[in-house]
């Protein structure tokens, strides 16, 4: 727009802006951005850049000096109630005697879930609570699922022709989506903490599953699904150290193999005893080491078994203008499937966008009455 | 918009949306709107209604009256300078003593390509091409490719899950998508002259195959290519006399099932002696019964062969916001396929909207070098 009335969310949006931005670069802490207005300016400005450092109203306050007495604070997530790492937010506006609030939305972690702005309130201060709320919170949804869970969020990616196929029936994938379409996948594994592959692929293709855009960027843990252990030790993901690597394989799994790798530099997690990798054990073992969200970019079979046992959050489907044919051509979702139409899995908030010559759908999956994972 | 600017193109916007309601009324002819202006006032409205009757510059000429002398003609179509089923048009506007003819396109009919516009200037009347032309040209599409190839212009139709399905491993398709994609489904068949199935849909849901909308629309011709003659003569389409019904079938298919078929009302064309139907042959042989559309509405193999041999010109794909399954599940294009994601049919001019809850996505393949029919 060419121009902005200036108003409340104005400076909300900025505040949900910033923090947009540094999603991928504060580990399993929320984004948030701040804003402090006095006196008709812009006096401090403020985000969470990095776990263990300041919150973004301690930043946007420090700017403030002086200027943030009588001040209105916005800020995207409500201050936070408890000393954490840092000391809680809420006390430090206290403190800058702030005299207005206004905060996007509630913070779903149950040790501060309100209590921050109750404090605020019985400080003097007033609070408004909702403005662009479900922009913050989906920003944030990542965070929320893994905060409230303790399981990672995960989004699945995956790219096919209008005939819904992801390679040719000889297998050749390159290219499905257009470069813009790439860019934005590399973007995701940005801000996501962890990638997620099958051992299929990491043979087939041996990716460095690194992101690789026009300015540097985060890369994400990798993490392969691997139940017999077949990972090559000179893989491309072990040889370029650039990020850990996590090996996801099962009890009875080769002794040495499983050495070999640890050897190697991967950490290998035993998920279940079966013969394949339990998969809702793993998202178990990996939410414990901290991971709080997953891009999957798996071939079908992976994809497929993700979503039949609820453990996908997210879908983004990019849909390339061009038909493959072939009825051995693989899918997106390789599962045993339902027999009826009725039953299939709904995506729900599905928004559409072109990028580039390409359609990319995104949507949450409901699950309804299906045994959870990830609901 | 709240409020058209007056000039040239609200009045030329006016002719087209008179002219694109009329789709699916005038046979082989194109659509065609018509608006006169005289002294800064609408005098003459007028639309190609229906074969064989006035054309749109008549029918507006005749309101206009005196009115029309001095006047500017607006019309989606260069008018005609032949003699055909009603005399020219151009005649028509040089006798009316129109002062200018702003037209959008020029026709593509040998028969008329310029010499309307030609004869016009000749008469000393300004003429003005190429307003919100490729608008027009597209209202038209059809008839287009129609004129120029005698070959009817195939849009499939197909409607797939997010994974690519047209239907589950078990077959069942009620409903892939939404109730409002499939209403426009029911105006694709009024749009289109002939609607065409193949056998084993005409077997496997015993379709009417009419058109269904909350107001009374056309019908479409029914055209089921049957190779071995498995239609039943009990078929719904045969016994709901709504429309004609054409089998297209082989030289060697049962000549008593043939003449029972055209008993119960069927035309049944021979397209080729092997043990297909000639699908090239087939669109041949329509062109010649001057059925100048087809909506496609076949399952997975005839959409396929269709596509492979470059018969579909345009290609029109709801896609639902759910996911079935299932290695066996069918896709829209079931066809050899390529070897490589390089070799595939893109689709040129795509376009997305979403429907309902559904995503439509509109394109135009381009064949390039394989073996042509469509281009």
């Amino acid at each position: 727009m060419f121009m902005d009335v200036l108003n409340d969310e104005t400076y909300m949006r900025l505040a949900i802006d910033m923090a947009s931005k540094a999603k991928g670069q504060t580990d399993i802490n929320p984004v948030v951005g701040c804003v402090v207005v006095n006196d008709g300016r812009i006096v401090g400005l403020g985000a969470h850049l990095k776990r263990g450092e300041g919150h973004a109203e301690v930043h946007a306050l420090s700017m403030a000096g002086p200027a943030a007495e009588g001040a209105t604070v916005y800020v995207t997530l409500e201050p936070c109630s408890h000393h954490g790492r840092t000391p809680p937010c809420c006390e430090r506006i206290i403190e800058a005697k702030a005299a207005r609030v206004v905060v996007a939305c509630t913070d779903p972690n149950p040790v501060v879930a309100g209590r921050g702005i109750a404090k605020l309130r019985e400080a003097g201060i007033v609070v408004e609570v909702g403005l662009l709320g479900s922009e913050s919170e989906k920003m944030n949804e990542a965070f929320n699922t893994f905060i409230t869970t303790r399981r990672p969020f995960v989004t699945v990616k995956s790219a096919m022709t209008l005939d819904g196929k992801i390679a040719t029936k000889t297998g050749d994938s390159r290219y499905v989506s257009g470069p813009e379409s790439r860019e934005f996948v590399h973007t995701l594994r940005h801000q996501n903490m962890a990638i997620m592959v099958g051992a299929q692929t990491a043979l087939a293709d041996d990716p460095e599953l690194t992101t690789r855009l026009q300015v540097p960027a985060v890369h994400p843990i990798r993490i392969v699904v691997d139940s017999k252990l077949r990972l090559p030790l000179d893989a491309k993901l072990l040889r370029e150290r650039i990020s850990p690597v996590i090996v996801l394989t099962t009890e009875g799994a080769d002794a040495n193999k499983r050495q070999a790798l640890e050897a190697a530099g991967a950490q290998v997690l035993n998920c279940g005893s079966g013969p394949q990798v339990d998969l809702a054990e793993a998202m178990r073992l990996l939410g414990e080491q901290e991971i709080a969200s997953i891009l999957l970019e798996g071939g079908g079979k992976l994809n497929g078994a993700m979503l039949e046992q609820s453990l996908v959050h997210k879908v983004i489907l990019f849909i390339a203008p061009k038909i493959i044919g072939g009825a051995a051509s693989p899918s997106s979702f390789d599962f045993e499937g339902f027999e009826r139409m009725a039953e299939a899995i709904e995506l729900t908030r599905m928004t559409v966008e072109q990028i580039g010559n390409d359609v990319c759908i995104v949507g949450y999956p409901a699950y309804g009455d299906r045994v959870s994972g990830a609901e």
